[in-house]
């Protein structure tokens, strides 16, 4: 019964970056004071087109219930993910969220293609935090309550909770819509399966391998989640 | 004897915010992997330069101490404000600063010349937070745990804690280096003061009232303090 | 009846440079030829939309009229000021405005928060311009004819006409829609006022002080004169 | 005897416009309150390194003499040019120049290959000015006093001075350093030669009729005169 | 019966270039995974609208056919062009052509208003390739195969096949929507021609000299085939 | 024996795309004619530092050899890649390389962390190429001679030879220095390997599964070959 939490997780968290409630370094400059996003519009834009200025309210720049876990949970990998959605966030580059680690849980290793990442962690110790750079070198920390740890644009990076309480990570990325990659689901969740031979090749393995890691991963077809909005709705999700 | 503590807060704001630990969504693309800030550099460059890539460590990309209150205070305001000096967050846009307010105390109105900002409000409850747009419309919540608010690039923006418990607010900064102008130190508190004409006529009213509340900003000059540094270094300030 | 005009002063500045007919360093990049602003669209983006490029006219890079003084005026401050619209300049991140200011009269200080400036006299004496940076630094130079005066972006400025002719100035800014806050405005004059104690605390005096202050901003609520569009049009206004 | 004048007047566009006193909206943002240009550095990057802010002072933001003539001056084409070079433009993305056009004289054909362009005329008459676009259409009017145009990024833009009267010019630029190409001393002056066979053909004329052509072009090599730097000096040039 | 081949070819590279089937290193970020160009849409913004991201398909990531000759041809210039057109180019910020060059024939030296070029000989020998600075300094080569040649952004540039084999060049633009100006073509070609007298002081020449120029660029009005488009179809041209 | 060769891949890969011989839509724009890149600087900036400009020649801009398979090889996966080198694409946005990959062999899934990419199929037959969008769905086609395939910034892709012949690829990338991470590299072969129980749990599968998959990867550590320097030399490597 993990499979279909892990497979509500990486939804939410799809929901939650790919669709596009963050804000990044390397987003577009504003062109007026805000433009709140309007996610009713049929007109489809680099970014979410604009609520008309004078119909918007403080509420649009306003989202509660950081202070709790929330949003998709996956039992398989022990995390849960909180889109933190605000409509103002549209055009301003920059965009957050809540991650919770189980004892024990994972946040396997992911990048996101269109933004760096600093992740604060609230509660929580012996988070073990860390990412690769291009050379394939690691830096990584074991994290306690208070650090604050950076990720450049764009790297792989990952959390281990070696601790014994949960982990609380409040993240920021530095676009409105950072995406997420998860790298063992790119290759073995595909919803059109990635060639077996190209698997086994890049693996350095046999086939048999391959299919049995790829059984684990049965299941989850990413179609029928597809989201590439922006800012989202502040709404119950 | 405020006006010393309020001198060390604005200090401590000036190095944490115009100092540059913050990055922003509209700093430059970065051009490598990272580009961690070389603080002993003689090079000036927009921005700052980088360490030896060989030489990075994991402590670059680390802060730690965001679970306390600390840096500069400011007894008059009631608040303190931690800068989070991160060297690898140079050419990430975006930076970070933990900010104490007192019951009853305030972060007055100011603005970041160079940067949008989300406050996470960790602790307190009833914390009126507001920004205003430029046609003076306010945008404002009362604020509980757990809730984040988001204040446009360069907007001016304000803290009123009406609670009976301090707040605790983790800011982002869309700019490793935002800068900060507070709003009353400008007109009253210049290094070389701005015209008493000019002030009475800002203000319709009298030199008597100019006088008289510029006498309460005495004490604090600015330009000993002036930096404008990068993202900073994480040593103890 | 000095206020009535001091408050078409404002909403002419904020017709002018908030609704976005400025140019900018910090606008993006052009994606075609021109993008000529449709300022009968119903579409709301970051920006304005285009005109059909085949229905572009010359008249559309055009501004006739900034050889005499026009726009709004304000007796309160002495000052008046014309916007230069030209819906050609929509995605080319730059505006101008041409601003006269009387003998003795003054333009407070303020701010963009999304432009750097340059100001030309084209005519004057004794003009004193300054600004101040973010480490409340004052950079000043009193101004004659043919002087060129630049002001970084975001950064508080000012004008106080100290000579026995008009001054004219022809202002740039770096963006379409750079903008402008007025620091006294911000503080007195909000839609919705900004909490007394706030404002006591703010200025380091007492409520009966801000009361006084308060009351001769009354008169002028910004919300009607809201607009936040882009480089307008160059019909008469 | 024209040529030499033609040679300096050339001299001092490239040194105004190439030589980096502009400043454009395409430029990086900047990631300080300023980056005053430090024209005395050794290091060479991507614009121009800083000065340290510790030594700025006001004149570095200030240019003296637009109300004159001066500059470089082209007795063949009727014009003057000068830059207005201000230290503190680096790293603003905008520049300025002040052109004078005898009566009859032309600023000939050019574009700019890192900026847009905007025009006021402050004195003048039937000044004949245009721009194509990249599909030759012609954008032109004849402008007076006080009119503004628009010139989008990189197109070709001209004038021609119809009046009896002298043309005063103040051009901003979308870039502190914009470039300039004049389209016929592209072709006919480089310091080395383009082909005569390429030349022949480009304009479906024979080798005489080049060679006639550019044998007018004659004695100005533009090697010696090459310069590349940044927001340039404020100094006398 | 060249002139109507010139048309043609200039036509393609219009549709090509300015039509904007390229990509380019100055173009706005992404703010989704993509935003393939809706070519259908009545909306006009900055770049090109989205379709909806539900109906993507691999093939709007695809161009057929860079392997031969192609595109519009001019007979006189002796030279074709095929534009390379990916809809899903559009907010990616780069193009390509695939440009074809007769023995003898040439492509006039012409420049792209918002992007750097390289170009990659993948057949040919012998064929000379240059660009000036906006210093007039020439920088060429002799190019042959499986030689890349570098183009700074907005520098004039061309080719002259001196080779007795065609060449084949694969172009890249660090733009969706590069543009195209042709210097003689500008001069000479205009929709409405540019005034007599101003090209005579151009040119340095008589009014006799220019008339017979621009005779042999006439019949080929720019106007009926003026496109701004985006990144274009990958349909049959 | 294969191993080495992988190592010498990947390390050509890594000199070629993380040592930074590429442009990019997502890098800074230029703020001169062109800043080539002066790879004996001993100043470290975002990018690298310019040579000075009276000394750039045009081999400056020029590439020789792309018409023959170069650089590293991996015996195991099958390809060689060849990076581009030009140091005039110093701040210019865009690189390329070419790469080959041998009937039956894999360019294994990977991704550049700062670009978008095109490949341009020179060569080849039945040549598998896909990427995947961060909601996990495939878009992949055969691509024969001529065809030019695109993949959006920062997704995962790949090649897969089916044909009988070699196939040769020339790619373009929208950076100077997009960098590139090869997702199993990242998972079983960084310098310092991530623990077991992070993979173990990544994968859904158990330690023993992990370590023989690890195993195969073992002798190629990463950090001996870190690189991370701009457009390179274009000198014999």
């Amino acid at each position: 019964m993990a499979a279909p939490s892990a497979f509500l997780l990486v939804t939410t968290i799809l929901v939650a970056l790919g669709a596009g409630n963050v804000i990044d370094a390397f987003d577009p400059n504003p062109l007026q004071d805000f433009c709140v996003a309007d996610n009713e519009s049929k007109v489809r834009v680099n970014g979410v087109p604009c609520k008309d200025p004078a119909t918007v309210v403080p509420e649009d720049f306003l989202f509660v219930g950081a202070d709790k876990p929330g949003g998709a949970r996956s039992e398989r990998y022990g995390y849960s993910s909180l889109p933190v959605r605000i409509p103002g966030l549209n055009t301003l580059g920059v965009s957050h969220a809540r991650v919770d680690v189980a004892p024990g849980g994972v946040f396997p290793p992911h990048y996101h293609p269109r933004a760096a990442e600093t992740a604060l962690l609230l509660e929580g110790s012996s988070v073990y935090f860390g990412f690769l750079d291009s050379g394939n070198r690691l830096f990584a920390k074991v994290l306690r309550e208070g650090d604050v740890f950076a990720v450049p644009q764009g790297l792989v990076h990952f959390v281990l909770n070696n601790g014994s309480a949960p982990a609380v990570i409040y993240a920021t990325l530095t676009s409105q819509s950072p995406g997420m990659v998860l790298l063992a689901d790119a290759l073995f969740s595909a919803a059109v399966p990635l060639p077996m031979e190209l698997l086994a090749r890049t693996l350095h393995t046999d086939r048999k391998t391959v299919e049995e890691i790829r059984a684990n991963f049965e299941g989850r077809s990413w179609s029928s989640v597809f989201s590439m909005a922006g800012p989202g709705s502040n709404e119950p999700c």
